[in-house]
């Protein structure tokens, strides 16, 4: 049930209002929607809900039938906006988030740090950890990994993204992320989203291959449900018959998704196509459909990269993209 | 086999070839690419390719080992326009196709045809002959409906699009249509293809649902076998597992056709959606990847609609999709 | 509107509601459901169903509100069998197809009929009208392939499956075909499928590769709807992400539709799998999951096959099927 | 690369060989393949394996080109067997798991195991901890659920196949489980299945809902590549358009995956279909397809089920379904 207070209820008031529920013995949301304050509580009876709305302070209560209520447009109409750093994710602005599929090594890393860097790219991905479907494969540097995004995030001032595959990490990975991000592998590792769920960064949520708007939206229900807001949602590609491509990148569930919720949706050009020809006409189209930004794989040799290569830009490649992006987004207002 | 001709081969050194491939009784395709002319021979044996080969005028010559050579950049690299009166599909200027699901009634088809001509439209679309999943469901006005199509085709000055279902019909479709549109469920309907790909009408060809990217070119290739070089290809979006839209609009295959084919590629993002809102985005995202053109739904009373009426767009809608339109297509350039 | 009369309804009486239905200009359906005759009006008014309901043969009348009234079991709901002369398909026993995938030659024709009737096989496959992807493959024999068909038919006294594609030549396979398939890309070829809809012929439909259940139904009934009642069902495999086999076996349509339609249902291994040591057990699968009956490829050179050389069995494979397949189907009852 | 000993080797010449490549520093796995006795090794370099060929023990050695080389039939012709208790998955006889979704309570668990001991089945499946879609749904009794699970253990004598869904509760479940199931949202959870790749309990791999043979196999081989032998696979539906079943039972891959790996395969017919009327055919499919056994969902009260109601049977219609089960399977010998 969603309890709206009056509007201009004051602080003392609100409190008030926080010490029935508690007593009550009722774990609550407190929401700020634009102008107005909203409680959402999700397992009270009709007797309690009946004492709620009675207060003086609730203007009036609404029954939410949907479900992932936090996550969505009924609970929060306005907007929501993760801040890292000065960057504001879900704004007018979108943002861009670039760099490495993993982090190789050192040297790697730096030289792609220092190009993004130099071109203005603040949100630097990489990952530590890599999920991969042969336990062949190389599967991240781990800890010295997370040393090195540690490194270029001094050096040059950057924000840094980067994945958590599992819960006994994300203390470890916590400490260099700015933003933590949720693979598609992981999206409906139930577990590892209530862990997320209680962290103080934000999540960077990414769809499941196979995962309907709704499962993704339960999936963000997750995390928001354990107190944790700043969830951005991101599309990839999903899995279809289309076997040209790597996935199918299903730009209509941009529009749709700013539709039924409230968090910021961003798309990843470079998995959602696979092949390095169409990561930049595909960044393009997401951001026409509205995305709030994007992701993009950049290497400085994708000939020699260990995962993602023929998805990788070169930064001269990236350059010209990330110019043709910022003419685009002046139009689009 | 294709035997390409030296630069500046003159009409009549062009005509000896002819002579020469027709006495071998060898059917072929005469193709114009920049400056170059080719020859495309499906079926010649190696002694007849030696013998062309050996011909002063051809420069060299290629195997083509693609199941749709024709439709392909190798055997033509340069960009195919289709003309329609004044308007070219698959230069630089994308193409605006709108209009009705199904012509109606003459009421109908006037009422969106003055409103859509008002703002500038050319092309027109609306179909007399519906092909519908339930027997039961409105099948079309048929003949009625391309008399109201060749009335307003005459009162606004407007290039009609409408589909033809069967070879029966298409004499009288062709006499109405500027270009004749294949639809979805046909797009393997071969003995349709074949005998669009002998009329002299520019087709539309809409991908199929569970079409794969070489199915599709496949499809198109029947057309050009048969001679008809004017093909347009339409991204309508594909059946995958995500249900909360009506298809799922495949916009990689925008950048990825034009990778592997000469032909125009545009968009349709009202059958690609099935959801109004999501119609002006989706149009955004198609163009910024890259499409030829759109075709959108377009009806003055949606609600009333006999088809489709979910993903119609007001001409108030489609015009203020239009006035951003043309505005992104600006900054694209 | 589904009208039931009485039971025990004389052949006179039963003329006389014909009569009134006929004098109201309504289309009707005579349905007989095990005892009960029943009418089925598609487009009667509510002033008209009162009038036909008040008649004293009709004892009651049901609002059918499914996309394909025909086809289901509220229209009818005993089981349908379609004869074949002593064949009866849709039965307490599995009907056996088998045969090559296209009619290739005079003697690869008789040869496949020759091992196959001697296995005891009396319906038999053949396509002489092949729909191909390319428009570069092998695409029958035609007129001389029905030819062959012909002969093979009186000289084996076998019952003969063959596809027609369009309705131009529909009056030419119905001289040879007891049983006129519709091919997957065919299913929602509206036209051709109201063309078999008035032919005497059986109709074998099999379902489309992105169909789903409602709308394989509702091709079924666009045949039902011009007056044939037999139809055979077909499944075939769908189109999936899964790319190992060729298509992906639904085998759950088999009892879904069993449970929808009284329509038989039967299934198409080779096409489900497209692999040869596959056909066997999926054969199996389909009869344990309660199909009416299997078709099978069967060529006596499968590598020298035209089409579909790596699902076709050989005739040894095939008798063992054969000899399992009959164990399994006594075990069944 | 894989080196297959001379027949007949000594258990002390055997011994000789582990210390060489043990001294080389490398991993290897040692395995049994009918008489034969090989060693496969993942990572060793061109000289090693000179070295290891050179040794008198060794018969031939043959590299491996699958990305699933312990779960192939390269490496492993004979079928595996899981033993659990006098229990044998994977040989000639298919085995029956049956029980709740979950476990709901003391009662529920303990009426539905007697019901189903009481028909002879001796593999009992319940989950503890429950995966779920929305952080609002039942998650599961979690410990109280394993303490359950205990008692109609120990009570009715039954082995217990129970989920596991992180790390943190595998030694729980461990005490509880003599089948470890990993579901299919977990199926590419890496972490996780390296960790019961080091448990001694047999693990049920259930296939992701988009995953492909291939995906499913590589899963397969993280536990592997772990030292767990003891892997069944199971089918239980994929995700595709069809949403007239919950999944598409794709029973294809039963066959397909017994050529592939000499692993047991089992079917999910519940998941599989997500309808009750279809759970009975579709198990009769699976075995007929090949199946080296079954998991049904069984409730004494479905309609009252906190998961999966809609898919459950009564033990009434489990015992019809187990009758069959039986008398179908003598057939197939």
């Amino acid at each position: 049930m969603l309890f709206i207070l009056k509007e201009a209820t004051s602080e003392k008031k609100l409190e008030q209002v926080r010490e029935v529920i508690k007593e009550m013995g009722l774990k609550y949301h407190l929401i700020q929607d634009g102008k107005r304050i909203k409680f959402f509580i999700q397992n009270s009876n009709p007797k309690q809900n009946g004492q709620i709305k009675s207060l003086e302070q609730i203007d009036y209560s609404e029954e939410i039938n949907v479900p992932y209520p936090l996550a969505s447009r009924y609970v929060k109409n306005e907007d929501s906006i993760v801040k890292v750093g000065n960057i504001e994710i879900g704004g007018d602005k979108a943002c861009v988030i670039a760099g490495p599929c993993a982090v190789e090594n050192r040297e790697q890393l730096n030289d792609i740090a220092k190009e993004l860097s130099g071109l203005g790219v603040q949100l630097f991905r990489g990952g530590a950890y890599k999920p991969r479907s042969s336990p062949y494969a190389f599967q991240g540097l781990k800890e010295e990994g997370l040393k090195y995004l540690t490194e270029v995030k001094e050096k040059f001032g950057l924000k840094v993204v980067t994945e958590v595959i599992n819960t006994e990490t994300l203390k470890e990975v916590e400490k260099v992320a700015d933003i933590l991000q949720i693979g598609s592998r992981n999206m409906q590792n139930f577990d590892l989203l209530k862990e997320v769920g209680k962290s103080k960064r934000p999540i960077l949520l990414k769809r499941g291959m196979s995962a309907t708007i709704q499962d993704f939206l339960m999936s963000a229900e997750y995390i928001l449900a354990q107190g944790n807001s700043q969830v951005i949602l991101c599309e990839r590609g999903i899995r279809t018959f289309e076997t040209a491509t790597r996935n199918t990148l299903d730009l209509n569930a941009i529009p749709l998704l700013k539709q039924l919720t409230h968090l910021p949706v961003i798309v990843d050009p470079s998995h959602g196509t696979g092949i390095r020809e169409l990561v930049a006409p595909m960044t393009f189209a997401g951001i026409a459909a509205g995305a709030h930004g994007i992701t993009v794989e950049v290497h400085c040799k994708p000939e020699e990269a260990l995962s993602d290569g023929m998805q990788s830009l070169t930064p001269q490649q990236f350059e010209k993209l990330y110019y043709k992006f910022n003419k685009l987004e002046a139009a689009l207002k």
